[in-house]
């Protein structure tokens, strides 16, 4: 098991729900997290909400001050932010969790990309970073709901880097009842993204926050 | 709930490890099914292989025969199969479990499909049937081992029809340890499809034959 006590994690769009969700469970679980925001203000403001020795930094700060640098920015901004933080971002594990979808009067459904996923558009913005894709089922819900102890949800974790995929998959057993499974190749990621739709129409169908768990695995 | 025990399945492409296993979970669950194939005499083979009352016929005899038809054929042959079917189609209700894939050295892929998804060329090919998409993720070795009494999984049923997405999902309810769970309207059939694709990664790094569940619901 790769021990992940020790990495400081920078969430990148810290103040939305899924980045303010995984860094409370994160800090949490002992692991160090700064938020990020474009507003350092914000971030601060939302590191004190949540406690548990978290901090705030305005993005490229976050970004140079974290050894994994989880993406959860909302799509419209992701690619110009991303460009933005290329240095910053040099040789670090970047986990991106943003799903590229649209609503309309009959609900969710995927966007297309032109590099096929937001994480595969991180990787062509980010040649020098290792990408990986991952979180993109967790509910915001339930990760802010202190009383869920166990989330029950496994994470799906895509990526070319075996290194990279295995801290990421560390960072998700890190959380009590979330579980990291490998789930392919970068190449393969924007079904991941695009499944969220199908999770939204399935909570709206349901009434739930659902997740996926693998099984025989 | 809704009641399938009257309904008789025909599954075209009855002779592949997907379509013939679930062929064996459903006429062990009480529900008449058809086999059906190219080939009559390959589907009375399989047929009289599989007991439990299944029958064999070729695969337009197998359209026009059953009330509810599964489309479990090889992607290739997908768009000139249901196109020549498409007077023995319809008023019934498909359900269409492939899965547009490739591989290459580097494993599986999501091949890009002109309409969108295998389930929505089926729902253009055949506008007068009531096209739902569902059974992609069930493993066929799981289906035909029968040393397996409960199967495990969940069943993701897509489709604009909700009286037709509520019998596909009730034909997955028949099989022991098997769920049908309301996924989405059919325009987010690709993720599902695509999502096998990860699923085979999976297979491989864990050596194992992984399924789906949803949490929360």
């Amino acid at each position: 098991m790769t021990d992940v006590t020790g990495l400081t994690v920078g969430v990148l769009g810290g103040t939305g729900p899924q980045g303010k969700g995984l860094a409370l469970r994160w800090a949490r679980a002992g692991i160090k997290v700064i938020i990020g925001s474009r507003s350092s203000q914000r971030a601060e403001a939302t590191a004190a909400e949540l406690g548990e020795g978290t901090t705030g930094a305005d993005n490229p700060t976050t970004a140079a001050a974290a050894d994994v640098v989880l993406v959860a920015v909302p799509w419209e901004g992701h690619g110009d932010l991303l460009t933005s933080l290329r240095d910053q971002l040099r040789g670090k594990i970047v986990i991106d969790c943003v799903n590229p979808l649209g609503f309309d009067k009959q609900g969710p459904f995927a966007l297309p990309v032109e590099e096929g996923s937001a994480a595969q558009q991180a990787e062509k913005l980010l040649p020098e970073s290792r990408v990986t894709a991952a979180f993109h089922h967790v509910s915001a819900v339930h990760l802010v709901d202190l009383s869920i102890a166990e989330l029950n949800t496994d994470v799906l974790v895509l990526g070319d880097d075996r290194d990279a995929t295995d801290v990421v998959r560390a960072l998700a057993d890190a959380v009590p009842g979330m579980r990291g499974v490998y789930g392919g190749r970068l190449r393969n990621a924007h079904q991941v993204e695009a499944f969220t739709a199908n999770l939204i129409a399935i909570n709206r169908r349901y009434k739930a926050h659902a997740g996926i768990r693998i099984t025989d695995v």
